[in-house]
């Protein structure tokens, strides 16, 4: 017996009943030890790590279904384990398919899932009780330019999401970036003649050096997901990237079909597309739907759905994205099939379906209307970033501060230096007045700069901690003592304290002493001497 | 005709003589424009986009080789985009394999490879002139001690290369460096026993926001490379830790049976643990071979091996590594088969040999030399990181710059501004001078703070970026276009220029204008506006 947590997966295994129970061993001990199981002694590792084969029932002719019991701890909280433990190796052996996963809390709590979901989609685009219709900006060969018209035309007939096909990737940052603005400042622009909140979603390709930076400019152009491709990327990465960025997360199918689509083998469509690119964070899930240019069954499609939409742990559900050849007919069956609750991928029928994209995007929303009551709402705002950053602090970005008598700007307020919560007490200070210039007021920035004032007599800290200080006098004259050293600032001199140096600035003469001083945003904390 | 670089994929596809030109042509639409053909009106579209079937073949009853050619610049020098072209969409199609795949030069360039190979594991090891012998550290469960002693009993015997078995995986960072560098200490202890080099690699598993100290972690403690598993950490992801971090990669075949074992479906096992695997950077590829645990044929494993060991452009040839149930009476057959440049990885049967791991060692290491005539020499010695880091630049750090009549400062000279490799001709600036301060002379800010000039009449690009500046005037008086507007600045203001605002300074005073700008240390290429 274990008592501890376990997950189980459950395999179809094809096999003659003279072997089913030696295979059914086999993968126990080569999903996690990898060993014949004679050489397996020791009891911690018999108890805990070797998987438990906890039944075997006939599935038809010539086939098993295998229950295998794993420790919920071999997982390690980690995507890529989890997929190397329950499929890592079998895959490679042949007639054997994953076709359930059962996970326990102590499993699930490990990944955040989607960060929006289906409440947190409906909430960005306004729309309720129905389901959302997106299309794909391709093909890839157009003008940038051809492409944003292309996005605009639906965003302006009421499009909800406009995705890149996932071939539109770009040669390098500043073609992506061209492109993305092109795009996003379309739908931007439809949106205003429309007042709803037709979402744009940029493809996520690049090179793992650079996919970084692609996240952030999308963050930073105000876009609130991406199209991503977890099994190109990496299933984990692609998790990685969107949470970091607080993107919301489109996921498309490339390359899953090598794991669904042999029968007997690999897979299955509701465990991959389902419940793992849900734990791995897709708010929104792409597959090809029946009827269209691929043959998954209806049975295949609905387990899909019903992983991403049924309960899972604290995990957010997801919306179904049927995709693959849906067509202004399918629109009545697929309304049917997934009610309010999806997203109507529709690609090349509504691009063919008239030379005006807005006229065809406001007839699929008529016919999709037809089957439902939608509710429309104001658009969330979009407030917040999930990089942390801290807009409710600081007196706003703005472009110019003037500069005031007495050495203020206009925007900004004195502040008091250090504020006692992040300060020890003993790190003393005199005759100190700060202005947060940049940094804390919602710029984008990797550093802060801050004017200081010390009064006649005044001083600061005498402290030294990681982040260097670089210091440039503007009013006065001031002493900078440095670990033995003491040396004048006059106004226009340029100071650097090293990492660790000890410092303090103080005010010998008699007038006010003012500076600049440029630090890091991320930074340590100050030590005493 | 296509007059421009292509790649040549090649897919085996079950279909009946009536349907195979209908699928191929799908196939070559749906991998380059998702798009049926009648939408595709774009001549550039068609020329340069949509892929050609350039050969349809038959291949025994009900089968038929095509061969589509795809542009070379569609890759956009991808590992992720590569994938997505020849197999994304259509792995989710039934009946259709990935057999083949040439590659131009124009996309071989793009990618790294190997970045050590054969060449650069032999003079690690210093052994030449046999295959090497690898074990595993297993299984995950024993305590890191044990699992050290495995690595040194081995390393004494005089193995070459010592990796974690790919089931280890640890729950936290903390446990990571303590099994690795418990394990790296024994194999180094018996490195200095026996005077060679036994390599350990241990597991680079984590979550993708742990990855890089991982890899860092293993670069520090001066280990030479990692089992890494490129299908669950991303392909691409696995190729970045290893080159950035100067690691070896011994790709790890986990999940990668998805691909390869339907026999009507999926990737070749030459195309996916051969060719892209080399692309991406494997020094060795782990594969099952024929007799052991998983039956793979000798004709895919030689598959695999010509795709890692013969020519590919510049890429530098890889080691074929034959698992997954090798044994001691496998040793003939083994060094028949592969010679001696592959490594022969030996799990559960070295473990089981008997019970003294360095005495079985020896044992196995005598029966590969029987079949070779074994060369040792000194080992290379580690020296180098592959992390970039360029301190030969810059005036040097100074605690103080002085300032000096006419806005000079003591210790940095005028330089001019926007050297001429990094600016497109068309970004228009005159009478410009520009002072580096502190960030480009070693300085540890995440920031650069430069000082501006501009003579009467010059003034700066006009230009657009991600990153932001900060600017404070300091001398005469200035003035800022900023997208649509234009204010003026004076001594002391401080103006902001948000993520993408096109902007641009002018003096249009008859004094010269002077200002520090402050910028991130990280940042982004200008754009025209």
């Amino acid at each position: 017996m274990n008592f501890y947590p376990c997950l189980c997966a459950t395999y179809r295994i094809e096999s003659g009943p003279a072997d089913i129970e030696r295979i059914a061993r086999f993968v126990a001990y080569e999903q996690t030890v990898e060993l014949p199981e004679g050489l397996v002694q020791d009891p911690r590792v018999r108890e805990h790590v070797v998987g438990r084969v906890s039944e075997i029932r006939p599935a038809g002719p010539g086939a098993y279904d295998v229950v295998v019991r794993y420790a919920a701890h071999l997982v390690s909280g980690q995507m890529g384990q989890l997929l190397n433990l329950v499929f890592g190796n079998v895959s490679m052996l042949k007639k054997i398919r994953l076709t359930g996963l059962e996970l326990p809390r102590a499993v699930l709590d490990a990944f955040a899932g989607p960060k929006y979901g289906i409440d947190g989609l409906r909430r960005m685009t306004g729309v309720y009780n129905r389901p959302l219709l997106a299309t794909a900006v391709k093909p890839r060969g157009l003008p940038d330019e051809q492409l944003a018209e292309l996005a605009y035309a639906f965003a302006l007939g009421g499009g909800d999401i406009v995705k890149d096909d996932q071939n539109l990737v770009a040669p390098d940052f500043e073609a992506f970036k061209q492109r993305v603005d092109l795009c996003a400042k379309a739908v931007d622009r439809a949106n205003q003649q429309t007042g709803r909140n037709c979402l744009y979603f940029p493809h996520l390709a690049a090179n793992a050096d650079d996919l970084e930076r692609y996240a952030e400019f999308v963050q930073r152009l105000g876009l609130r997901g991406v199209l991503a491709c977890p099994i190109n990327l990496g299933v984990d990465t692609a998790r990685k990237l969107c949470s970091d960025y607080g993107l919301a997360m489109m996921a498309h199918p490339s390359l899953t079909g090598a794991f669904t689509s042999g029968e007997d083998h690999g897979i299955a469509h509701d465990v991959l597309l389902g419940t793992l690119f849900r734990l791995a964070g897709a708010d929104i899930s792409i597959f090809p739907a029946p009827g269209g240019r691929f043959d998954y069954s209806t049975e295949q499609v609905r387990g899909i759905t019903r992983a991403l939409r049924d309960p899972l742990g604290a995990l957010k559900p997801a919306l179904p994205c049927p995709a693959g050849g849906m067509r202004y007919d399918s629109i009545p069956a697929l309304s049917r099939e997934y009610g309010a609750e999806a997203v109507f991928l529709i690609g090349g029928s509504l691009l063919g379906h008239s030379d005006d994209l807005t006229a065809s995007t406001r007839a699929y929303q008529a016919r999709i209307a037809e089957h439902f009551t939608p509710r429309l709402e104001e658009p969330e705002p979009f407030l917040e970033s999930a990089c942390e950053f801290n807009p409710g602090e600081g007196e706003g970005v703005h472009t110019l501060l003037h500069f005031r008598e007495g050495f203020h700007w206009t925007e900004r307020s004195d502040r008091p230096y250090k504020p006692s919560e992040t300060t020890p007490a003993e790190l003393g200070f005199a005759g100190v007045r700060r202005v947060e210039l940049i940094g804390r007021n919602g710029e984008q920035t990797d550093f802060d700069l801050r004017y200081f004032e010390l009064a006649t007599g005044g001083y600061t800290s005498l402290e030294k901690h990681l982040h260097t200080h670089v210091i440039i006098t503007v009013r006065g004259q001031g002493t900078l003592l440095l670990d033995e050293r003491q040396m004048t600032l006059k106004p226009m001199d340029v100071a650097y304290v090293r990492p660790l140096e000890v410092h303090q600035l103080r005010n010998e003469g008699s007038e006010p002493y003012g500076f600049f001083c440029v630090v890091d945003r991320e930074r340590d904390r100050p030590m005493r001497p």
